[in-house]
């Protein structure tokens, strides 16, 4: 992009009434480089932005995102709906020359068959599909800097692919037994009212869901082959709090490495990250709460390997890296708007 | 003051490692006129902030509170210590021309006599009494601006009397059956390990404590008194959230009322602050959860009125108010350092 | 009733899918006395009991309540269901003979016309009004025992008369500035799903709803009435545990008293409860939970006199009090089936 | 054991001031066959059990822990101590004939120097060691009821062991890649004190702890090699409610099985067992609080195995299963005490 830094650029979001959007609208409001121009929702229309989030101040109103009509006074649009309702429209920003930054599903996956077999939905723009980047930056920041389209990873995928690859490229673990252990705050599970969200249904105790069945292993699995492939094994887990997510990743050592030599692993990988840092004990969710930081933390045993690493499932799991892809764009410090401490307790 | 705005101010705080100074080493850490230079604890001198607060990426190591060398370095001292342990510390930067900002209690009560029945010390430093400044901006904002030492206002009498003093001003209800429930999550409780405090005793119920006993009453009562006085019955309980009070305030009208004139005294009393606003809907603690923020709500019903306020009690109720305080003794913008949007969900 | 005590009735719920229906099933499944014969629900009807409470590993499926068919083989009838469903039901259980113990509001308040006003319904059997005896049965006992129709109290009702009624029996306080500030765990809004009660929007914060307008304040005033009437400035509060009510009830006393006799008239008035008992420190509501259990503290200070009430509000609060009712009227021991310690922690 | 099925035992219990003594005094009190008779502590001894646990109305006072004087009054005795601190005690009880089961460690490992090397204190009765009974009733039915010692599983081994052993006897699974993610509620971590534990660092997140590190992995192992040996990769996990742990566990199977092989698989290591049940979908930690009952769950995908087990900590994971034991020796009904339902919400 060749905006210049001090520039304000407009923006717009698609899918504003959620917890992803709500984060968004909270983020980008302290954001030195971004107005939020236009905002959107579906069931929600109509609602003031202060009746769906009373914690923002916000005057606005949201529009109904529309098919027929896109935005043109906007230079970047995020879009946080679920799969399958924005293959129209997503093209359209991309044929008008707007970044678009999907918080969903539907430009992750680079195999629209496998696409349509995990979400059960035929993917209607197979086309952009080449052209979307898998918005994990630390990983693929040189080629999030030049991208048009950016296909944000999932919370479990961020927080479990973030503690693996490092040990992935270096060629030091088994990759057909790596085990992912996910537990997530409630927010994980969205805004819509379930049941198994009901306040009584889980505030005192724990559930797993979806054992080895959820959507998110393929799209591990598919940014595990970039650094030589693996197989997961993935449990996720909602836990009586509403941000967070700590994942307990058990790997199993090629050869026999040291405590030193595993932590150097960690410290290189991330050496040039504002936002990750390696901590010398497990890492509570709560310290990276709010923020766009991810804490990761590593213990080795005889041949097995345990990292650990913690992250706010809303903010780097969603909203937050969804920002960072967008500092990288448009070439804004990293950290712009994302460089909050974290609130604990 | 006469500092310029655009100058960065040095800022020591003493009592670093509970709540009350983690939240002030977050929250200066973000502002932009002040740099945090110097810190000091007393069970945890010598630890690292970053052991002390895992949240918090910083790279200093507390100093010991010492009675001998006051910093000679800083143009601010926040003081965050328990009743009766700074007297004669905060004599010493009065002295060299610090200002002082005491989250304590020690400059609350103008009379030395109540604060010795009440906190059972000798009051040390009762010369001071006169020029301290009980620091709540939105009804002390004049005579904070001009001094040196401002006494912060302990979390429940914040939430209390941001309620009732538009009410006891206007003569509008009877002065001695204010009834104040304060709820509080159990950060108010603070950082030292006690059996009421200890997860399992508290997470799955809620309990009152120090009923009509607590110390915040008389504080309370003094700031009434500058509106024509009034007595207050007071409740506070622990709730399980770690951060919030919600202060559900009972009150009896002296004439009838309608609700839209008690809207009109709620919106009148605070029209000028960036921080305080009325809503339609009783508010939940979250949505001011991590700021400043203040929210009102109120219900008349015959010749009952009641009023809700909702607060963060680490930054409202301690912290933020301190900045607050110094924005205003500074000439910064009031909401310097003070923006963040809340934390919801 | 002339059933002897040694005897196993057969009982049947009615609306046996939400919490109330459920702790039916679980208390009664170890009542010596009790056989549950018959389940039914309205829209959970054909479940299976396991799949709706999977904590129960009872056989059972719901039947589909009818209007048609009435179950002759049951001695007694719970009815757990909202306010106006099941006037028709009732008066034929009443005309063949049955017991019927309702949780819901149906038969609580003695004027129809006030019923109408507060939940928007037409009473459909005021016939029935003068045999409802309101299931209270510390201060209703005597009567219960000759019933054939329980009106069981409301969850808040309970926990605040409970607090109220022995001093204004003893004409100790002002009656008309009686404050009751409630704080219910979330299981008090129901099994239904709302966004108040979806777990990131209450979980880690509380609120207020329903300020001064809460249908159980007419149910208190009469209950109150009874005893020399009074009025209550009432609010509740949702608070982030599963279950308990915590009561804080504010009065002010006519005559000056002393702590020791104050907590006299407590002990006087529950001499006779298995499951009153008066503490001397504020009770935490986890102290009772799952229990049939009140908990009663009380503080006096000058002219002003604080009573805190702990119950579970799905036990004491409905379908426990329910079962003490049943105990009453077919003469078994008060706490048959009620008889289990609180789970704390 | 010859007593007599329908006689009273009187027992004894020995560090009941934390929350296993606790649940023992709750749950024995309602047990048809036992009286609780003699009650001792260390530090609170003198301390009213009603002060101790307020939700336990008995009117009972801790005895001191005495090492002169043992009880000669009761048929059996728990202790509930931490480890090390009761040899010479339990020696006396077993050489006086009582009935001794130990809820704390010092009986699990059959190895002297094992416990050594774990726990850093020297066995102080290693001839002892040979008769203790490991109480996992549905693995050593027989030989508890044969015996005078029992040494009470912790309470990650009994939730790992119930969901592994079936599949390792059946020699499905590859031993020594097993995983075990153990997720406690925060009684896990007992009463004492803790920073860890202290409510605002630990209630809105979730933290691991003694990664690959835990000293329940020795006694784990243990067990497993009376079924052919097997390696287990653990971690432990404090997440933010009181009670309850949910185990997941990941094998590999060594050769294809149907998820309907899997199942019959636990339905026949179970079919005798009136607390154990295994569901069709992943069970929460909820649906059995307060119990001793356990829930598994399976899910078998391609070569991986995923069983998950539920317990209450405090109950199955403790108290409840040492009075299962109780049952066992003295010929009790193995449900007697134990058959409240679970507390869900």
């Amino acid at each position: 992009m060749t905006l210049q830094s001090g520039k304000i650029i407009r923006a717009g979001i698609v899918g504003a009434s959620g917890y992803g959007g709500g984060e968004l609208i909270r983020l980008l409001g302290g954001h030195p480089h971004v107005q939020v121009a236009r905002l959107a929702g579906e069931s929600k229309s109509g609602s003031r932005i202060v009746d769906l989030f009373p914690h923002l101040n916000s005057p606005g109103v949201l529009e109904k995102v529309s098919d027929k009509e896109v935005w043109t006074d906007v230079e970047i649009v995020f879009f946080a709906l679920p799969a399958g309702q924005s293959f129209h429209l997503v093209r359209r920003y991309i044929d008008q020359g707007t970044v678009v930054i999907d918080l969903g599903p539907d430009y992750r996956l680079g195999d629209p068959s496998l696409y349509q077999k995990i979400y059960g939905i035929e993917h209607g723009a197979p086309e952009l599909l080449p052209q979307a980047v898998y918005g994990l930056p630390e990983w693929n920041g040189p080629r999030l800097e030049k991208t048009q389209l950016v296909a944000c990873p999932g919370c479990f995928p961020t927080g479990a692919l973030l503690g693996i690859l490092p040990f992935l490229r270096a060629h030091l673990v088994h990759r057909t037994s790596i085990v992912v252990d996910g537990k997530s705050g409630i927010t994980g599970a969205g805004r819509g009212l379930t049941l198994e969200t009901h306040f009584p249904e889980i505030a005192e105790g724990t559930q797993a869901y979806k054992v080895l069945d959820h959507r998110h292993v393929p799209e591990m699995e598919q940014a595990m082959g970039e650094h030589g492939g693996g197989r997961v094994a993935f449990v996720p887990h909602l836990v009586p709090y509403n941000r967070g997510i700590l994942s307990t990743i058990y790997m199993t050592l090629t050869a026999q490495a040291t405590q030193e030599s595993i932590d150097r692993i960690v410290d290189e990988a991330y050496k040039d990250s504002p936002f990750i840092r390696r901590v010398p004990s497990p890492p509570n969710t709560m310290s990276v709460r709010g923020t766009n930081n991810v804490l990761v933390y590593s213990r080795v045993r005889e041949d097995r390997l345990v990292v650990l690493t913690a992250i706010d499932n809303l903010v780097r799991g969603a909203s937050g890296q969804a920002i960072q892809a967008m500092n990288r764009i448009f070439g804004f410090g990293e950290t712009e708007g994302l460089g909050y401490g974290a609130l604990f307790p």
